[in-house]
């Protein structure tokens, strides 16, 4: 099928991207490269059924004309603002490019007749709620403007559903890590290291626990869920097993940094900045009905991802 | 206290105005009077600390110019797309109206220090979800463009309570009903039945089944938890007692009227438009630990409504 793949260039689209051509599908990728990037996707350039275009989402002109230009059969909608810190700096930054970009594509689908949207949700959507948080848990009231973004996307995609007779699959991400990402918990002590390998700046007091999810089983998460779940909205948690610890991850990166002495100093808030969560956990009870599982625990995801990061950045 | 009220020359804006104003507030009221009117506030002008601005608050420009002219310390948020069905056909009208303007005073209220936020949020953020709906029952899935204009704005309210150390009161509005109503299913009747005295069509099959509150308790519950909650987010159900069958609307619509013979004639769908929820039930037992109950139930609501309606509007 014909599928357009908003954020394609990015660190979890040109996954995505990759999976889907794998299974036959045809792949339309619209990035604004703001955060995607065109090395993300070179392997994929030339591919038979992919197809890039540079393209900001909130230009609806653009954006409409692309549907006029194609039939598409479905979207994935994985633009966004992924960074969390910069929105909190300037509000206008997930209005835009998290929830307009949703709103955009929710416009031109109504208009093209398209009826199927998988949508990158997030964790954040349930702002501070203790226990272990699944899909129905409430109230919904996002601390960051990600999550706020994010969780507006979803009002507005499950209307949409109804009013047009169209189908969701709404997955909600925790921490995603592995190569290609362009920020994180990992990937800024990579680099905070490689610019002074003698120490390590903790944002936090390292205790800070949630799940962490290897992008791969991210990818495949995805493509069950859309697969197998056939109600008009799929919600669906994913993450692996487990939770990691901060703290933990620090100790890690500069494990794998094969540096000696480093010294790891820690803040002293709960949490990395105010729209910060600092402790989650989230039931895949749901998910796992459809036969998914992660691959990798939160534990064994960090792992990885450490190892894949360092060689993707370079060693000190 | 000086108080921004949106939507201010409308239905439930202008019996708010009425209360805040005997409470000893100062009330400048920005309304665009697309909904709104002069002649609902007509009662207030000249009268002392009460202002009114003719304001659509999409042009942040200019809302932002009366914030640098106004030292606001709370904002009561009702300006929105009330019309749910007008939304149905154009998915711009609850972006804009409900959404935007939403935004937009956040955005100003982040720049000029307010911290405080009242805000007339819905039933219908809740979607088709079963059973007695309390404010931490989830999963929120909207299906109508209203319900999502109204949960994005909680959204981003609740973000922004956190990143500015802000308070906000978010009251979640049934059916509202009363003299001044712009539109609902007794002002909807009434004007058939004016245009017509012989019959009486109803939308959907008359099952429909839901709370109604009269806006007099309306205001009265948005006061008090406004001044009674004290948390970061304060998020309420409030609705009267029972529900009331769209079918007993429709009759007590009639017997209001003085008219006999009416043919009242009922639709085959078990709701009136696509984005209608035609049954909930509410819980209010959230609402009742701050001392407020309704004085009227639902369907005393309903009979005085009706009386006030036909009223207002005449009878055939």
């Amino acid at each position: 099928m014909k599928i357009l793949l908003s954020g394609g260039a990015g660190f979890i689209g040109s996954h995505l991207a990759e999976e889907l051509l794998a299974a036959g599908h045809q792949v339309v990728c619209a990035d604004d490269l703001s955060l995607g990037s065109l090395k993300n996707i070179a392997g994929l350039k030339g591919r038979r059924g992919f197809e890039f275009l540079k393209l900001d989402l909130r230009d609806f002109k653009k954006l409409d004309a692309l549907f006029r230009k194609h039939r598409f059969a479905c979207v994935f909608h994985l633009a966004a603002n992924s960074d969390i810190q910069a929105g909190e700096l300037d509000m206008e930054r997930d209005l835009g490019r998290t929830f307009m970009t949703t709103f955009n594509l929710l416009r031109c689908m109504a208009r093209a007749g398209v009826k199927q949207i998988v949508f990158a949700s997030t964790s954040a959507v349930y702002g501070e709620l203790k226990g272990d948080l699944a899909e129905d848990s409430g109230p919904l009231f996002p601390i960051s403007y990600y999550g706020a973004g994010k969780l507006a996307s979803e009002a507005y995609i499950t209307a949409f559903c109804r009013q047009c007779g169209a189908q969701a699959w709404i997955i909600r991400f925790p921490n995603v890590i592995g190569p290609r990402a362009t920020h994180g918990v990992i990937l800024d002590f990579v680099r905070k290291l490689r610019k002074d390998p003698s120490r390590l700046q903790v944002l936090g007091n390292g205790r800070q626990c949630k799940p962490y999810l290897y992008v791969d089983d991210l990818v495949h998460a995805i493509l069950t869920v859309w697969r197998k779940a056939k109600g008009e909205v799929n919600c669906y948690n994913v993450a692996g097993k487990g939770r990691t610890k901060v703290a933990g991850i620090a100790a890690e990166t500069v494990r794998g940094s094969g540096l000696s002495g480093v010294k790891v100093m820690f803040g002293k808030t709960d949490r990395g900045w105010k729209g910060d969560v600092p402790q989650f956990g989230y039931s895949m009870k749901k998910i796992s009905r459809l036969g998914w599982r992660a691959a990798l625990s939160s534990d064994a995801a960090v792992k990885k991802a450490v190892k894949r990061i360092w060689e993707q950045e370079g060693r000190p």
